[in-house]
């Protein structure tokens, strides 16, 4: 069993416009890398249907596992030349780094609006399913499959393992923001990696940073938030969102209504039909979303192919800013929806971002957070973050949530110049 | 007509990795970029199957198309800074730069090996035909689309547009050096663009370059060699490409010998019967061939299932180094791999890599070079690149060919271990 | 007089690191850049003492000058694309750029404490009084020199001009941000800048931003936060400040108590007699003062070669944090330094920094700030930045003050083992 | 005397713009840097007049010895990880490579010309000599000095550890080339040093690199190409040094004639007398020079006084091109200086820059070069680079050489118009 733990000859790397190389050296990740599970991450993108938006962001989650994975080494070395590691930690750790994002499908957020699916239960059963990653994991050891899944679940009992790969600031985080502004070309996402290496200390249960080091984390959190809000949260992306739930919400319906397609969506029946199996699902990816879009733009359901045709050609919903009374798509504006002919269910959406740039812990809260600690200068206090930083304390705990109701504004422009529908909508939207 | 030469209220960007920004102030431009033809380049990647080696390289042709006009834009704007440029050319100059490269297809260079597609013919085709850029450049002169195409084309009277496009050094060329050094991360394909923007001068009809910006012009040139063997030639890479065709030549066998798929190849078919139409061709995009790939992995023909198993998940063909007289696979080698089962119209394949980095004019030869010019200080005399620098000298017209026989060395060695046939290969291939 | 308007033949460039190239186009700026007084900011450091925290910080105000004149430059053509700006204004506000540094001396910020001098006086001096840059721009016009020192003194009547140059977000902070961050090889100081001009909008007598930029503009305050206090008042530039500062102060001590130098500080005299010329104020640069640091070393006077021995080899003084209740030196630990006798005079010193990364107006104040207005998207309207921004909301107005007691730590620990003085100042300085 | 291998007890850094971080973990290497003798190097510029050419090339040879000291450390961890390296070497290579050039003084070139000084004597002497790096390194061990000595000066018996530090491609080198490229920002001087890294085995008693790192090194040696060319080989600086080494001639005739200067040069005395001790070189520094041609500006002696002010504010000499024939400056152009009173002495200067980018070892020769070894596939055979390489072969064993007359073209155009010795002047440089 232990020739899983076994060391490549020689050490491989991958270029990696993030990292420069990526090393690897042992054999059980250069075979994970090499399984159809993992090579699947390859045609899912890591940011959806962000590269509708920033057309540079076409990069895949294969890199950004890459990426997460060279991280967590890195850190790992760092730790064991200060002998501050348990060594017996290393390999889990750089397998759980490696494939906590092997559970995701193609558009996950989108999918799981629709579907109710959940990548990180996709996660969970891939590794601990009938896979070539659970074959290999077992190598290791007959409980390592089960231990690999509990540190991505983070129910593992070593907390520092778990807040290496999942924390407010863990590898995870560090890579996707550097390599998703390298991508997009956005001048924000840039922090001193190699300095917040530097300050982390494996502390009791958790990693807590060097309080010398705290300007370089203040720097990592503003990184986020602009990301955030840049990025991550850019309106025509959420655009791009919309149209692409109604596409999914409208082909479901038309197949459980029994709608006859002239292209079949084969590989999405048991989805359809809510009994996916694990094997389905991994069959899927953007490659298949993609193709079914493409061939629907000739089904004969006006909104299925509009829909899909917007999607694959870039003429996407424009919006109105909301405020937080106005969630609930007015009435009024539904009605002049169907009097112009254009169906609301399909045609309008309120979207809502929200993000909470960083947090200390606030039991019974959904996501509890834990708390960025720094260490003082006597090696042993710990003060949170938010108490030392200024800038950090000015944002904490402060929620910022922005509301936008999407509607296809050429549609409603096409309308016939004097019909009262277009009236009415065009001064509901202050068109 | 002359609506189209309008300029936009207010100047639009995309944000670009390479470039920063993509400046766009005519409408034309704009609404060019917003067409489904050019929108489907969104689909088509840069370098065909060099993800597979450099999993950065997962950029599309929509990007590097916007990146072509941006070089154009700027080069031109440095002419007319210095009265230097006729700018009723200018909006001819840019369309034809975005769109140079709007008729590829998925992975050309195996489309084209397979079905004697051409991915010119097609870009002359949607600037001409039945297309949404057709009618948007329509409106700019009755004439117009004739002029771009005739740019692309390289048969446009006015010689220095075409060589702002297409030359040896030209505002394609310097766009997919940087973005692909880009997107790979390899720390070749840099090089001084601004200087060479500043250097170039129009001279008659082509653009020559200030002798002082020679060192700037040699590290081009070396850039461009570096790229072609370490990104572009790359053996990992070629093996992707030589299973790609596999699967597309036996997909084509199947269907004209009346193979039942389970999955059929609907969007492919005309293309298989070898009667394709434009509108056909527009459908074609990566995600439809990655679907089919996908799929037929489990169709019943066990070499279209394998071949696809294995582009799908990265089990590529291995290789060996073989010299200019071996590019005839040898006939005892075929007939080792009958013997074995192994049928070597699949799994045999010689690969040649060739590239020439710089040179100038030699008449008759296959693809004519326009030589680089230097003007010297006297800023009429011209004198030819290799003439002047040591390096580029050393390295003109010198053709680096490479040849290498790939074949997929699992299947070899999982052949029963006495076996005859493996024997004769394992002999025959050196392993 | 107007051949002072002239255009270069040729436009003329500086390779930058910061900006890529400077580009020169007027003949009155390429011939300002050789004049004897602007030369001479070559050898004038941008940053102080700072060399001696980050090595890279080596830069000079020379090319700092040439950055602010570049930004300057590129940001008024973007308005002159717009028809948003009056081009007469146009060599004047090249000219303000590019001298708005030009009184600086040697270690200004020491120089100033000492000796009372100050470079914004010689700036308005050099520019109107007997010297080349004065005759250079006096063929512009009879009161161009004044108009200048006008916009750099911020009395110009045209506010846009001044604002240009020097407000909250102008070229000088967007060059030396860049340019800081850049050669001290840090990670803070990087932001948007060609966003931010592109956001950037003439509105009456100022420049505000667009709504849409606001993060970029939220990214530049944030950089400039964090090179505050990373780069700019690290306590190790603070140190050398402090032993640069006494060094001064001795020598000016010495000569003025007759002290027989045996390196006679020529140069200096005036200087240290309080009536130095503008010559005699051009004269000094870095090496002279280094210069004399070096050879002072042999002087006679133990304090001030024991000073000119650390600064030159790097021996600084060490320090303690202090709380704002201690600002005034401890009688008793000046009691214990003076019968340890170390005179307290030149090695006990508190030096507080002090920021406040962005404020709005508040009549009255010491120095007054124009705030940061945003357009909103009706294009009328303007909003105060802190109103629209979380972060910069968080910060607005805020002081941080910090303070330290900088010491020689190597003297005290030298003092011997148990001498009651040495035991006093340990214990009252923690150590 | 082991305490001298100590470890420190917290590793510390660096800030570096090229290498990111200089990581110091051994007390030794700690305490050389804080000698006067190495803080000296602050004081020495890395590329002496360039930066009058490249305004950023501002750096001193402070931060490029740390460089070489980063990159010898990183190539020895990979070399130890390997288990390819004989650790006991491992701190005398440190030393070596962090005090390969604590021999340098201020301008070099034009000293060793004048004085006919030698910078590897003095770091020779340095090393063994009475200095504060003496003294620290005699703890390491007896002969520790001695030894360091050797590797610098490639009498060492490990060869292996000569090679890392001296050769075709060693830590100085690579680290000059990306930190000048950085420094003065242009775009040559890149290459991928971490795969160099990853390719170099120790063999025997050189260091050869793996073949499929062949490119790498190409690019490494194309960049070392360039950056002669662009950088140090440029014409302007060429122009500085000519001058630079006519006021360090000329004052020391005076000197030596016995002219009273105003300022007398005492740091340079000795220099001038011919009986310079250690201690008086290590007084001399940049600022020292540049504070004597700032004063030396009001010297009675036209000739000193005209040269330094060319020299202080740049207004330096012209050239013209000369061939090989006319290496000696032509009797008649002297005559007509003579004639026009300009001093041919001290106004006309000949040039000359040489660079074999690459060679390999040719018995005999001035400058013996170990070639660069590729190592085979086959682990055991090595091939000389340029056999692989057509790049490397064209450039190979190719002195380049550039000629240049230098000149005052101020002053001679100065001349009155009708002299005929102008006219004579001018005739002959075809002015």
């Amino acid at each position: 069993m232990t020739q899983r733990f076994e060391r490549l000859n020689e050490e491989k790397v991958f270029k990696d416009p993030v990292h420069r190389y990526i090393h690897v050296r042992d054999r059980l990740i250069w075979d994970l890398i090499g399984t159809a599970e993992f090579q699947r991450l390859r045609r899912i993108r890591q940011l959806g249907t962000t590269f509708l938006t920033f057309h540079g962001a076409e990069h895949s989650r294969f890199g950004h596992s890459l990426g997460v994975y060279e991280i967590a080494r890195q850190v790992i070395n760092i730790f064991k030349n200060r002998n501050d590691w348990d060594d017996s930690e290393t390999l889990l750790s750089l397998c759980a780094a490696l494939l906590h994002d092997v559970g995701h499908g193609p558009f996950s957020h989108s999918f799981e609006k629709v579907f109710g699916t959940d990548h990180e239960q996709y996660t969970q059963a891939i590794i601990l399913g009938d896979t070539e990653i659970h074959r290999l994991l077992e190598q290791a050891g007959g409980d390592f499959p089960q231990k690999v899944a509990d540190v991505i679940g983070k129910t593992y009992k070593n907390r520092l393992v778990v807040s290496l790969i999942s924390s407010q600031i863990d590898a995870d985080r560090m890579d996707y923001l550097l390599r998703d502004a390298y991508f997009t070309g956005v001048s924000y996402g840039h922090f001193d990696m190699e300095r917040i290496w530097r300050v982390m200390r494996p502390c009791n249960d958790q990693i807590v940073f060097k309080l010398s080091g705290m300007h370089a984390v203040e720097d990592y959190i503003m990184s986020r938030y602009q990301m955030y809000w840049q990025v991550y949260f850019h309106p025509v992306t959420r655009s791009a969102e919309v149209v692409l739930t109604k596409i999914l919400h409208r082909a479901k319906v038309l197949y459980q209504s029994g709608f006859r397609f002239r292209h079949q969506p084969v590989p999405l029946r048991t989805l359809f039909e809510g009994k996916m199996t694990l094997q389905d699902y991994l069959r899927l990816d953007e490659a298949v979303i993609m193709y079914f879009f493409q061939v629907w733009q000739e089904e004969d359901d006006p909104i299925l192919s509009d829909l899909c045709s917007r999607f694959m050609n870039r003429r996407l919903f424009k919006y109105v800013q909301i405020s937080k009374d106005q969630l609930n798509v007015d009435d009024k504006l539904k009605e002049a929806f169907i009097k112009a002919g254009i169906d609301p269910d399909y045609y309008l959406e309120v979207d809502s971002s929200s993000d909470c740039p960083y947090d200390f812990y606030r039991p019974g809260e959904e996501e509890e957070r834990l708390p960025i600690q720094l260490l003082m200068p006597d090696g042993k206090t710990l003060h949170e973050l938010s108490l030392e930083s200024d800038v950090v304390g000015a944002i904490t705990g402060k929620r910022r949530t922005d509301h936008k109701l999407y509607y296809p504004k050429d549609k409603v422009l096409a309308l016939p110049e004097h019909s009262i529908a277009k009236k009415e909508i065009c001064e509901l939207l202050h068109i």
